[in-house]
């Protein structure tokens, strides 16, 4: 099944952009994706082919029509009517590798990319369209979000990352960041590989890891490990810390 | 003064990508930023321009191997010495838009950008380079990451946007979602645009939007609105709930 990726956008030479190169080019000609970009400006009713406006009660910036957006969403449904329809703007809900995973898994993400001052609001109640934020950075556009987004989509797609198991273990994936990785040589300007990693004890470097993912995501992102529950339920790994 | 961005990658291809169109693009062209790519595998010691290994204590996927790496980031420091170093991990530090105004103001931003299953953690500790995450999400690489926060830092760089005062009241810009945008026609689909927003009355509207973009931010972000501090100091406009 080839997941299917089409972009609404004001910039359709944008794509794919870095997703035609290496893992992600490949899987594209090797077909594990499409990708179909859809020129906004093609909706435009006038024939100066307008598709934003100043906003009302002022201020800088344009804002894109809502009936320029409708009829570009709608096109992008009869494309692909199983798809959902993602919006980027930095008003939506934050994405997650949990949503990633789900899209990932389904026929493929039909995705708005705004320009200027962002969508007329109209447009979220008047189409069913999930508003959804990279990150918490203002870019110049959704584009730049749009292709991050389906990189993260496109190496779940099955095939084609090499090792079926490289998804598992990643950081987020477990609701945790990844543990340190080490690689030869041993010794790199004074520093070591951890003694454990080269022990050759899989139940030993499995506990290792686990209590690294688990403390690098207590010190380094509180919020996650909030979410994991893990300063009610790990008690044990908690006292890692006056190790 | 021009914005010095430094790409460390295994694919320089992917650079500028979509940041060579539109607004990033104009502003590369008229010199409002720069652009340099540096090849990692360059950086490899041996006839095979070997780049990575395996992880210590096993797993699947490769590891960058530090040596390599830290040669690569030497030579960004001899190609920009003022830049600070970025590596794109998700083990790293949340971007956030006050990091990216910081960096817009400075001399540029060096990029270093992983494949694989990441970096072998000792370069963290061997040289100063700042762990930067895009998103709660699994990248392929970093080079997407790097677009992403190239393109922010880009549309803040002085002359690049059209209106100066767009970028602030963005959101984020105040630690608030930015309150919801409207334009022309003033009926669609039968919904209308706000009647404040058509009064005319800058006072109102400007009360209006700072009220939308606290309650948007507190229903939509609790997690933005509690680092605001909006739960203990906005209690009159948190009234408005019940409005």
């Amino acid at each position: 099944m080839t997941f299917a990726a089409t972009i609404l956008t004001l910039y359709p030479e944008m794509f794919p952009g870095p997703l035609g190169v290496s893992l992600a080019g490949r899987a594209l000609s090797e077909g594990a994706w499409s990708l179909e970009t859809v020129q906004i400006r093609d909706f435009a009713a006038d024939k100066h082919r307008t598709v934003d406006d100043t906003p009302a009660g002022g201020g800088a910036g344009m804002v894109l029509k809502a009936d320029v957006l409708a009829a570009a969403i709608d096109h992008g449904r009869l494309l692909q009517p199983r798809c959902p329809v993602l919006a980027m703007t930095p008003r939506g809900k934050p994405i997650t590798q949990e949503r990633i995973r789900e899209l990932a898994a389904g026929p493929g993400a039909t995705i708005l990319c705004g320009r200027f001052e962002g969508f007329d609001e109209r447009i979220f109640k008047g189409r069913d369209v999930e508003e959804v934020s990279l990150a918490d950075i203002v870019l110049s556009g959704g584009e730049p979000a749009a292709l991050a987004i389906l990189d993260a989509c496109i190496r779940l797609l099955p095939g084609v990352m090499g090792a079926p198991s490289s998804g598992a273990e990643e950081s987020f994936e477990e609701g945790l960041l990844e543990y340190p990785q080490y690689t030869r040589p041993v010794e790199w300007e004074g520093r070591t590989i951890p003694e454990v990693l080269r022990s050759g004890d899989h139940a030993k470097i499995a506990a290792w890891r686990k209590a690294m993912s688990e403390s690098d995501t207590r010190s380094r992102r509180p919020d996650l490990w909030e979410r994991h529950g893990g300063a009610r339920d790990r008690s044990a790994s908690g006292a890692r810390r006056d190790d």
